[in-house]
């Protein structure tokens, strides 16, 4: 692992949590973003080589909808920055991850790791082209 | 804010916890500390400028015991990186915080956010000395 590449909070609604993280953070997001195949509106905060990332669900049926409906508001997944998916997976081994290789923002490729390894939160790697 | 400073996790178990999370992070565990005064064992990996910190509470009368008892193991808190703790308190305003400033590791000045307002997590800022 390089980095903690970003850390993703789960929030109900983008525009009404905006203004605060943007006062605590004191800049301007960075850049918002949607990704429907993950059901999810997006905005970013760049924190010197990292993102702080809030997630609005836009729908129930996803891991983000189930995290907001089990737990609530709240830290969502931490994703460490690697330079390559697949020399991890051959270091790992599969039984790492629980999921396939996806696609994320910016052509990023993201890979979640299984919680059961990680103190039970969601972990993920993250590729960028 | 400047970085994100930390991501602390909370394990039930240390010694126990700390195999995987090498195998994971591909490197041995950076430091190994004891805070008596905040209940906790921990150990701590760098990533570029930020750390992972494991915190195994030896107490359930402290932060990390009580989210422990509540929450199970997982995430537990992000600290952002700034400059100075005197002069965020200005810009934000005493509102923002949930504590007095505390000492950390290595001489970290600490201060915690009111998790009300953010998103519910327990969020803190981290000036080093």
């Amino acid at each position: 692992m390089r980095s903690i590449h970003h850390v993703n909070f789960v929030v109900r609604n983008l525009e009404a949590s905006l203004p605060a993280w943007e006062e605590l953070l004191g800049q301007p997001v960075t850049s918002r973003d949607e990704l429907p195949a993950r059901g999810a509106k997006i905005a970013r905060f760049r924190l010197a080589n990292a993102w702080l990332v809030l997630i609005e669900p836009t729908r129930p049926d996803t891991p983000p909808g189930r995290h907001l409906a089990e737990h609530g508001e709240g830290f969502f997944l931490l994703s460490f920055g690697v330079d390559s998916l697949a020399d991890e997976a051959s270091r790992l081994g599969e039984d790492w991850f629980a999921t396939p290789v996806r696609s994320g923002l910016d052509g990023w490729r993201v890979r979640d790791l299984e919680p059961a390894r990680t103190a039970g939160a969601q972990c993920q790697l993250t590729e960028e082209p």
